[in-house]
C-alpha cells in the first residue's frame, strides 16, 4: 500500500505517494514550470521572443536549483519565488534575462504552483479514493443482506444490513469524490502580474493569461483571483469532507471492532497493530489514525476559510497563512484515503458474530417491529405501551406472550415472524441497490481498480 | 433596511428578516409541516387512512403548541421532537392517533425542520444578496475606469481601479452565491425511520419519502442521510464562503476608509457610527461587523464539519452539535449580507480623493511601468536597479531624469507618459467587464432589485 | 436540576439557571451597574459631583429601559452603550446629564459589563461543577476497589478499577476548576476612555479607574486592556477545558452504557432517554449532550483566538467577534456542568456486569501479568511470544498450561493467581487516593453540597 | 537572527534554532532519553538490575538507530515508539533485553519524549521571546511622551503616545511569557503502563514515576494522565496567546507602516521586503509573516482541544491527533517569537511624522478635549453638540471660535491649550511606566539580553 512516511510522525499521517506530490522538490517542480509556461505565453503572444521563452525554459530544471539555499533566502522577501526569480535570472543568457518572471509576481507564482501541485497530488489521491470506494461497494453488495444490530446513540435499537451500513460508507466517500474532482478540475491558473491588471503585459495580458493556464491544463479564470479564495475554499472543503467521510469509516470500524462488539476487525499483516506492552492486543490502527485526521481536518479547513480574507489588491498574511494548512489538508487526506482503502479491502467481515450479537438482546430491538404489528389494532400509544412493558421483563417474548392485549391480536407464530430480524429491514436491500447505482453511475466505478 | 434585531448583541449579528425565518415560532412551524407531510405522503402511498392524514394536518397549526412547555420538556428527550410529537397525537382524534409521526424517528423531524427553516431563511437572505451584488456591479459599473492606488501587503503598489476592485467585490459574492443557491436547493428531506431502514414503512417506504420530500418542495435523497451529512456541509461552505465574501467588503471598506485614506466612508444616515466618547467621529460601524462576522465564521463551518462523522445509525453528540451552529451560520451570514447590501448601496465613494492619494506618492508607484519601458534597452535587471534608485532620491521623477542611462533611452514626454497612471492599468477595464458580464448572466441579476 | 431552558434547542445545550445570568436582562443590568459605579468612583474622586453620582446611580434600574428599542437602536452605532447612554442621560436631572458616561467609552462599559455578566454566570456554574466535582469523588471513593476492563483504542486491555477511572473523571473537572475559579477571579474591569488614556479623567483617571474596579468587586488592571484580551483568552482556555473534562465523562459513559457493555447507565427519571420511534430504548441523552458540547467548545474557544488580535486602540471587528461566542461559551459550559452533575450523581453502576465482562475474556487480558511473571526467566521478547502464541488459542488458560516453557516457570496456581485481575491492578488504588486527596484540598471539596 | 529554515515555506513560519528542537532527530533523542530514564529509574527502585540499566543506557544513542527505518516501521503499530522498542530490545546485550521499555506503554514514551521537546524547544523560543519584550520595553521608555495619534475603528480618534503603544505590545508579550513559562514548567513526565495502574511494576510503581520524573528534570503528576491532557492545553493556550501578542504587533506595525501612515518602517537590510515585481516597494515582511501566524495559531489551539477528549483509559485518535499540531503550535510560535524580536529591536519610528499625521487632523481628535473643557459649563450633552457642529466645519478651530456658546466660555487661548494634543493625554505616561514596572519585575528582565 505504500503508506510508510518519511517522518517519525508524518509517516503515521500521511502516504508516502501523495507526500512526494507535496515536499518541497515537487514544489520547486511546479514554480519552475510556472516560469516555463509564463515566458512560454509571453512568446506564444509575441510579448517577448521565442528564443528568449526557450533559454528560460530550458533553464527551468529543478536539479540546477539548491533548495536549501532558495529557503535560506526567501526570509528575507516573504516567498520563495523572489530568490528563485534572481537566481533564475542569472542563469540565463543576458538577452534572456528582461524576459524572466515577466507580468507576474510572486503570488502568480506561488498560487500558480501551489495549484499544481494540489492537482499533482490529486492523481494518487484520486486513485487511493477510487480503490476506497470500490472496497466499500464490494462490502455493500457483498454484505447486502447481512443482518447487522443497527445502533442508535450507542444504543442497541433495531435491525439493519451490514450492507446498508457500507452503502453509507460508499455514498459518504463517492459525494466527497465528486466534490474533490469538481474542485480539483476548477482550480485556476493565477496571472494579474503586480496588482492584478496585467499592466507589464500590456493590451495582450489577457490573451497570455488564458495560453499561460492552458500551456499548465489549469482552469483559467476571468479575473485573478490574489483576493478572492474561492477555489481553494472549494478544494478544502471537498477535502474536509473526504476526511469526515474516511473519519465515519474509521469510528465505525473501531467501534464494531471493540472487544465486545467483534463484529469487524482490521484485516492488518504479521505484525500490524501490535501493542508495545500487550501481547494479546491487536489495535485497529487504521481506524484509529482516520479518527486522528478526521479530529484535524476541520482546523484545517477553518484555517483556509480565516485566511481568505484578503486585504485591498494584496494580502497582509491571509496568503501566507493558506499554504501550509492546505498541504497538511492535502497530506491528510492522502493519508486517511490511504488507510481507507487498505481497512476497507482487507477488512474481516463476521456475519455470524452479527448474527449472535442481534439475537443475544432476546427480540427487544424488534419491539418497534412488534409495536408496529400491534399498532392498529391497539392504537400507537397503547402498542407502545404494551411493548414498553414487556421489554423489562426478563424475557421480552414470554412477556408479550404473557400479555392479553398482545395475544388478543398476535398468534405465536405471527409473533415469532415480527421478532425475526430479517423481517424488518425496511427498504435496506432497495437502499443498497440505489447506493450501488450511484456508483455504477460515478467516475469512481469507471476507474476503479484493485487495491495494489 | 431592516436590520433592527431583537437583542441587544444579537441584532448587531443578525437582521432582523432572517433572524424570524430561525427562531423558534419558525422552527415549531417547520416541524408541523413536517409531521403534516409525513401523514400526507403515507396518505399518498395507502400506508395510513387519508382521514387521519387530514386529522393530523390539521392539528399541525403551531398556535396550537406551547412553545415554552415544548422546550422544558425537550431535556428529558434530549430533543424537541418527542414531546412534540406526544402532544400532537394527544390532540388528534383517537382513530389518528396511531398514524401520528408514523414511520419517522426524532432526526427525521428535525433534520427535515432545520432543512426547511435553512431554505426558508434562505428566501430573504438570497434577496438581500442580490441587492448586494446589484450595488457592486453598480459601482463596478460606474467606476469602472477611476483610478486608484493599489495596496498590496499595505503598501502602495500600482495603479489600479476603483472599478476593478468593486468587481473583485462583486464575483466574490457572486461566487458565494452560486455555491449557496445551489446547497440550497440540493437540501433534502429526511425520511430515515428509526435506523434508516423506513421498516414501519414496509415495502411503500421508498415511495413515501419521495412524496414526503416533493410535498415539502424539497430534493428527495437517495437514501436517509442520518449520518451523511454532506449536504449540511455544502450548505456550511457556501454560508462561510459568503462570510469571507462581505469579510473582504468590510475589510477593504474599513482600509478605504481610514482617516489617513478617506478614498470612501460609509454613507450612513443621521446618528450612524456615532462615538459615545468622541463627537468628531464616524464610525465605519457596517464594515466592523462585517469584520466581526468573518471572523465567527470559519469557526461556525468547522463546528459543522466537526460534527459530521456520526456513529453507526445515529450520532452521540454530533448530530446535536449540528443544530444551534447551523442556525448561527444562516444568522449571521443573514445580518452580514444585508449590511453588505446597505454599505454598498450607499458608499460613499471619493474619485478625487483617490487621485490625491496617487498624486501624492510623485509617481513612485509608476516604478514599474518606467522599470517595464527601459527593461528592453537596459535589461530588466538593470532597468529595476536604475528605477530602485531613483525611488530613493527626494523626487522620483527628478531622479529618473537626473539619471544618464534613464535619459539615454527616455525623454521627458515618454517619462511623463510612464509616469501617468491611467497608462499603466493593463487589463483592468477587460476584467471589470468580464466581471459585469459574469453579472449579467447570473441569477443575480435576473432577480436584481432596489435596496430597499 | 432545573436545566428545562427557554428554547427548543438552547434548552439542550444551556442550563436555566446559568442561562439567566447571561440573557439581556442581566447584560442591561450589568450595563447599568457599570454605569453607577462609573459615576460613584468619579465622585469618590472628586471627578464629579457627589449629588450627580447619586441621581445616575438612582436612574441606573433596569426596569427603566426598554430592552427591545436599546437593541432597535444599536445598530446605528454598532453596540447597544451609545443608545443607553443617551437614554440614561435624558433620564437623569439636567444638573446631572454632563456626568452620566463621563470619562468612558462604549467599550470600557460593555467590556465591563460581560466580565460582571461572566463572572455571576460563574457562581451557578461554579456551584453545579462542585456538586459534578463531588459526584465524581463519591465515585471514586465508592468503586475504589471495583474491578474494571480498562480498553485501550476501543480494545480490552488490561485490568483496571471503575475508581480510577472515576478518579481520573474527578481530576479532569478538578483542573478545569482550578483555571476557570481563577481566571474568573482575575478579570478586570476596563476603564481607558476614547483610546485608553482616560484622559477625560484627567489627573485623577488611575484612581478612578481602580474605585471602579473596587466598586464592582473586580479586579483592577494595570492599564486598560481594550485591546490586550488576555484574560478573555484565560477565561475561555478554562471553559474549554472544562467542556473538555464533561466530554470525557460523557464518552466514558456512553461507551460504557453501549448495549453491548452495559456496565453503566444514566440514571434518569420516569420518561428520560426515551425515543420516539423505538419503545426499548433507553438513550444516555446527557452524555449524548455532552459529546454535543465538546464538539462546539474547541471552535468557540478558538474564535476568541482568533477575535483577539485588535488594531491600534480599538478593533475593527475583532472586538464585536468577541461578544456572543463568549455567553455562548458560558452558556455551554453551564449545560454540560449542570449535566455532568446530573450524570455523575445519579449514575447506575453495574459492578457485578464489570466483572462479567472481564471474566468473558478468559483471562486473556492479563497477558501482560503472565508475560511480567514470565520475563524475569524467559527474557521479556520469549515471555511476550509465548504469551502472544496462546492469546491466539481457544483457551488462553490451556493454552499457557500446554506450553512447556510456560509451565517449566508458572505453576497452574501460580498461573491462576497471574490470571486474576485483582492482582493486577498496580497502583490503582493509591491513585484513586491520591486523586482523592488533590479532591480535599481543593476549593471544590470545601463548598461541596449534595446534587439539588 | 538564525531565521532561515530549512524549507521553502516551512522557513517563512518557523525559525532555524527551535525548529531544530522540533524536527525528528531531537524527537528520537527524546524517546531514547526517556527509555534510558525508564530503565534508571527502575534501576533506582530495585525494579530491575542495575547493569541492565546501565546497558541500555549506552545503547539510547540516536546515532544507532535509522529514522528512516523507524518512520517507516511506524506505520504498522501506529506509533513510532513500537519499532524502536524493538530496535532497541535488539541492541542490548541479551540480559538486558527483558528490562527494556520495562513497565512503560508506548503512549508513555511518546508523550515523555513530546514533553521534552517542547521543553527543549522552550529554551530558545523563551529566549527569543525575552529579546522581543525587552525591545518592546525600550520603545515604551523611549518613546513614553512621544505624541501619536491614536486609532480606534480604524478612524482618527484622539491622541495617545507611540509609548504607551509600545507598552502595550509588552504587557501582551509578557502576559504570554508568564503562561508560557508556567505551561512549561509544570509540563509533566508520562508514566502509567498499559492502562495507567503501572501493574507492571508492582507496589514500586509510583516510586519509579515519580524517580523518572526527576531524572528528566521534569514534573511528576499525581495520577498518570493518558486521557487527562490538561498540561497540553495549558500549554496550547500559553502558544496561542503569544501568537495573538505577536500578531498584535504585527498588525499595528503593519497598519503603522501603510504608505499613507508612515509612521514606522521595519528596518530590514539590504534585499529584505523586496518586491519580484516592483522596484519601489518595501514589504513589511515580518509584520505580514507574523500576521499569517497569527491567523493560524488559534485553528491549532482548537485542535488541542478537540482532540483533548479521550476515550476510557487510551484515546482512539485524539491522542494522536495531537502530535503534529503541538509540534506546529511550537514551530510557529518559534518563528512568530523571533520575528517580533527581530522587528521590534529594528523597527523604524518616525517621530516626527506621527506628529505631522496628527496636525494634519487640525484639532478635531481633540474634540473630547474641547467638549470635556465645555462639559462643565454647557453640560455634556450641549458641548458634545456644539463641538460636533464645529467638526464638520472647513477649519475646526475657527469653527469653534465662530460659536459664541464656546466663546463665551473659552478664550483663544484656552482653546490653543486645549487643541495642543500633550495637554491631552491624561495617564499615558503613568501607564507606560506601570507597563515598565511590570517588566522589570518579570523574569524577562532578569533574563534579558541583547537581540543577537
Amino acid at each position: 500500500m505504500g503508506l510508510a512516511g518519511a517522518g517519525l510522525l508524518s509517516g503515521l499521517s500521511g502516504a508516502a505517494e501523495v507526500d512526494a506530490e507535496l515536499a518541497d522538490p515537487a514544489l520547486l517542480t511546479a514554480m519552475l514550470d510556472v516560469e516555463r509556461a509564463l515566458a512560454g505565453a509571453g512568446a506564444d503572444c509575441g510579448v517577448l521572443p521565442a528564443e528568449a521563452a526557450e533559454a528560460i525554459a530550458e533553464r527551468c530544471r529543478p536539479d540546477r536549483f539548491d533548495l536549501a539555499a532558495l529557503a535560506g533566502a526567501a526570509d528575507a522577501a516573504g516567498n520563495p519565488v523572489v530568490p528563485l526569480v534572481r537566481q533564475l535570472t542569472s542563469a540565463v543568457p543576458a538577452a534572456a534575462r528582461p524576459w524572466v518572471h515577466h507580468g507576474a509576481t510572486s503570488q502568480d507564482v506561488l498560487d500558480t504552483a501551489l495549484v499544481l501541485v494540489a492537482t499533482r497530488a490529486g492523481d494518487p489521491l484520486l486513485r487511493r479514493l477510487d480503490t476506497a470506494i470500490g472496497a466499500a461497494a464490494g462490502l455493500a453488495e457483498r454484505y447486502r443482506d447481512t443482518v447487522l444490530l443497527a445502533r442508535t446513540l450507542g444504543q442497541a435499537a433495531a435491525p439493519t444490513t451490514f450492507g446498508l451500513k457500507a452503502a453509507g460508507w460508499l455514498l459518504g466517500l463517492l459525494d466527497a469524490r465528486t466534490r474533490l474532482a469538481a474542485a480539483q478540475s476548477a482550480l485556476p491558473a493565477q496571472l494579474g502580474g503586480a496588482v492584478g491588471t496585467l499592466a507589464a503585459l500590456g493590451p495582450a495580458g489577457p490573451e497570455v493569461a488564458d495560453r499561460f493556464a492552458a500551456r499548465l491544463g489549469l482552469a483559467a479564470p476571468p479575473l485573478p483571483w490574489h483576493t478572492r479564495r474561492q477555489p481553494l475554499l472549494d478544494l478544502a472543503g471537498a477535502l474536509g469532507s473526504l476526511l469526515a467521510a474516511t473519519g465515519k469509516v474509521g469510528l465505525d470500524v473501531g467501534l464494531l471492532a471493540q472487544t465486545e462488539v467483534a463484529e469487524v476487525a482490521e484485516g492488518g499483516g504479521p505484525g500490524r497493530g501490535g501493542s508495545s506492552a500487550m501481547p494479546h492486543k491487536r489495535n485497529p490502527v487504521d481506524s484509529v489514525l482516520l479518527g486522528a485526521a478526521a479530529r484535524r481536518g476541520p482546523h484545517l479547513v477553518a484555517t483556509l476559510f480565516t485566511a481568505a480574507v484578503h486585504e485591498h489588491e494584496r494580502a497582509t498574511g491571509g496568503w501566507h497563512a493558506e499554504w501550509e494548512p492546505l498541504l497538511d489538508l492535502l497530506r491528510l487526506a492522502g493519508g486517511a484515503t490511504s488507510r481507507t482503502a487498505r481497512l476497507l479491502s482487507r477488512l474481516d467481515v463476521r456475519p455470524q458474530r452479527m448474527r449472535e450479537n442481534l439475537d443475544a438482546l432476546g427480540g427487544r430491538v424488534l419491539a418497534e417491529a412488534v409495536a408496529a404489528r400491534l399498532a392498529p389494532a391497539l392504537g400507537r400509544a397503547d402498542a407502545h405501551d404494551a411493548v414498553a412493558r414487556a421489554v423489562t421483563a426478563p424475557d421480552f417474548r414470554a412477556g408479550l406472550l404473557a400479555d392479553p392485549a398482545v395475544r388478543e391480536h398476535l398468534s405465536e407464530q405471527e409473533l415469532d415472524r415480527a421478532l425475526d430480524p430479517a423481517n424488518w429491514l425496511g427498504s435496506a436491500a432497495t437502499f443498497v441497490d440505489r447506493a450501488l447505482g450511484e456508483y455504477r453511475a460515478s467516475g469512481a466505478y469507471r476507474n476503479s481498480e484493485e487495491a495494489p
